[in-house]
């Protein structure tokens, strides 16, 4: 039995990059920060130390910025097909380019004035080798909140389980979304508009589908939201949520001679429920094991 | 073609506890997080909000607290082994449990008083379903630097590349490792002590080949340190490490008449390079994509 | 030359609390982070371990869920007061409250349906003494940036100062502001909205001068950004303003050919400059150091 | 009542510097976080943009890196004696040059090998003017815990008290510590080492009196903490602490049939207890407010 290299990856990660486009007075603003990740026939820089193979991380970096400005940055999943299929193009060695980007959001205040929104991001996940394109989309820090039409009964009561039954509590969650593209979805690459309203139409399906949905558990909100987005949203093969449930807790008052009738809460940061699930059109849902969590 | 349920998990993320041994004078502290993720055949909270199969997060918390009180708590890997079998045993609808266990460390002062180490934190990371048991341990935070001794040279020129060679840089990363143990060790489960040795075995060689390695590039050291642990300790199956390159920069002091030879360096947060890698026994390794990443 | 005890005080800091107000089928939601610091004749406790004038802190945090309850929450200014009231009011030991409060902000999607807003939150400060009240709001995570309209010439050249001068870059800063408000303002304590008018005054007289200034430093900008509030807010006495300067510089895209003419930068995050300042109306204003600082 | 200008200041925060000296084959390393604070008569940037008299924070950066090549680094208070010296008596306009550095510590591994240390950090805080300099120095990050000896009787009970008193506790902290050497202490400026016993003595001071007190409070405590050094070290005039209380909550596992006699803890996040005040030599304390806080 041999010690070998195993997969490996390589790359820069966090490329922060701000496109401003000033064709007239009036400025547009694009705000990203981009991960790349290269994989191929790197043994021998592993093994030997031989970089004869290795593209520099710096020189990810500046082809970000080159590109940035050679072709502008309008749609992220855009861009990222933009830079992930130039590295598998053009170093023989390489099998695979994955490209992860998020983009900030800006609201315009003026002309050329701006304010940052808050911890919501838009991301996307490119991944080009020799034979497929894969292109998902997503977002993360949408946090929202119903504080009724949630209930959490007729659960599993072991010797370990104190928690009584409610019919109402605050369900809170902060989404966190990664949708597959169809494969040739949207049919034309070039047609650039078609990713920014994808994107709305998902994250409209997922904000309506969590406001719309009476939960008896979030695990039912989650798949309530996974299948809206494929229902309304023909282009979208498949999606994934990571859903974090942010308890919060109603404080007992009775010390005080005071009801709580679902009024003053406790909003925790740990430990939390973790609740993940992907919602599917491919093929009969198999209910196994996700890999990643917390 | 129908939308459907996928793979999916759920449980409690970040349990803080912390045990106090204190049989004598002089008491013993270990101070953990735990997180909790179950699978198994739970499509109908999904589908109909039917919680029937659904033990409550609440009660995986209560499960923590109650196990460390009646087991007491040694090597994480044991008690992430005993918390994922309970579940696995005891819910008929669970097919897999997986913990991941995070301990910060103390150092002794006194009898009873402790100072918390810093970043490092050790990790295991324990999976159970009906056939098969799977243990990895790992670390977290472990900040390397090498002052001299690393070069990067030969590499890949194309026209982003402007990077010049050098043959003295610092380089420094952030060790996060996670390594599998083989199935059936350490043989007997019972004898805990196993896994501390192991530890300090892994970390050792860890350590040991960052700072013997002359390196040609990070991927290389990478390299030299899986492959260590994995010759030196025959109870590990396979390692995978993630080793940010955080770069140092050399300052350019010519404007203010001062040379720079290797002494003054502005140490940068981002971008930063990312070297993604598993070493293994276990056959003939295959240089394909290593999934995750940035 | 004897050691003694200096300044001091105590209490219970984030204290987290979610009111929902559920009169009909709409709800209002807020969202708060209160921490509150209580000083008086406390000395005996730090030398004699005397607990006899000691509130806890336990008592302080289930006090802001009491009051929550039994007040409701609406300006966060008036919970402030009715706290920090509360303690000076009620315990004799105490001769200062400082409560310390930041609003979340979440915007309606529904009846009952909520998202949280980003970064930015809205703040105040309140302290009570025997004989006086003081009233600071504030917000803090206002990121803004404007594209253009923004130079800086003319600085001092001393040996080590390499920047060249320009007369077009980004200028983005995360405002952080505190303004005190006038004694007696506004005047009915009870006309609760008020608080609600003068922090939209106050806000937008902040962010119409940073969009408004052709900048020529961020001092600049920082004292027209301090003055409108004067202006434009007969209540407000003095405003605070602590204004980091998120450095975002051009790329030299010459080696790859190209030109860069103010479209392409990398968003920096250290260093980063930082400018404070404090506008006032209430005498000439000094020039000296501003206490407090990175 | 016209508006004006009031104290403001300047200056570049968070300059990342990384001193090595490689004078033989075992090299040195010295890894600071320097943020500047420049005050002075700088009223007519703010009020016309004259940027006459405003040296670049882009300078002040680079006279960080030419001075840790120019003078290397040793003690940080020295080289922000340095630096802020140089600031003041180079440029005509300021009166105040306040600079704050942080040191991370690295541990020996090798001749050129290091390991960070965790999170605690040495830190000094220099201010120069024309006729009076101050050095405090500190650290921050301690975290400490006493897993007996500590209780909490005696207290206040008002209507809003529910908290059981205590006869054993953990105690637990995060020590933030600064203290300011006595005028002309240690009396000569040039001898670096001192700075070092001085910083090793009062760190010793701080441990050992947490350790070695059995708690009737954190104010007992902190006290003890205080007094301690200023017993010890002749050299210190006063020394502020801000020690966070971080609660570790006994879990209640009687619904389990398990007693828990102190030795299963939930460590907590938020709210925590925060427990500030000054140890002072230099007259008669007065239990007034300390300003900032929480």
């Amino acid at each position: 039995m041999r010690v070998t290299l195993g997969a490996n990856q390589y790359g820069k990660a966090e490329v922060r990059v701000v496109r401003v486009r000033r064709d007239g007075p009036r400025h547009e603003l694009r705000d990203l920060n981009v991960s790349i990740a290269l994989s191929g026939d790197l043994a021998e820089v592993h093994l030997s130390g031989d970089n004869g193979s290795v593209l520099p991380t710096d020189s990810q970096k500046n082809t970000v910025y080159a590109f940035a400005r050679r072709y502008g940055i309008d749609q992220i999943e855009d861009f990222g097909l933009l830079l992930a299929r130039h590295f598998v193009d053009s170093q023989p060695a390489l099998g695979r380019a994955r490209v992860r980007l998020t983009e900030y959001g800006w609201q315009r205040l003026g002309p050329h004035s701006f304010q940052r929104d808050g911890a919501e991001s838009r991301t996307a996940t490119v991944t080009v080798t020799a034979d497929r394109t894969t292109v998902e989309s997503g977002l993360t820090g949408l946090v929202l909140l119903n504080s009724t039409d949630s209930e959490f009964n007729g659960f599993v009561r072991d010797p370990y389980t104190t928690l009584p039954e409610t019919d109402d509590r605050i369900l809170a969650t902060a989404v966190e979304a990664n949708w597959r593209h169809r494969d040739g979805e949207p049919a034309d690459r070039t047609a650039t508009r078609e990713w920014a309203g994808s994107y709305a139409g998902v994250r409209a399906a997922l904000v309506g589908a969590f406001v719309d949905t009476y939960s008896r558990s979030l695990q039912q909100t989650l798949y309530a939201m996974g299948h809206r987005v494929l229902a309304e949203r023909p282009e979208i093969a498949e999606i994934h949520l990571s859903l974090p449930n942010r308890h919060h807790l109603p404080v007992d008052l009775a010390p005080f001679g005071l009801t709580n009738p679902g009024e003053v809460f406790v909003a925790t940061d740990r430990p939390y429920g973790l609740i993940e699930g992907t919602v599917t059109r491919e093929a009969d849902g198999v209910a196994g094991p996700v890999d990643g969590g917390p």
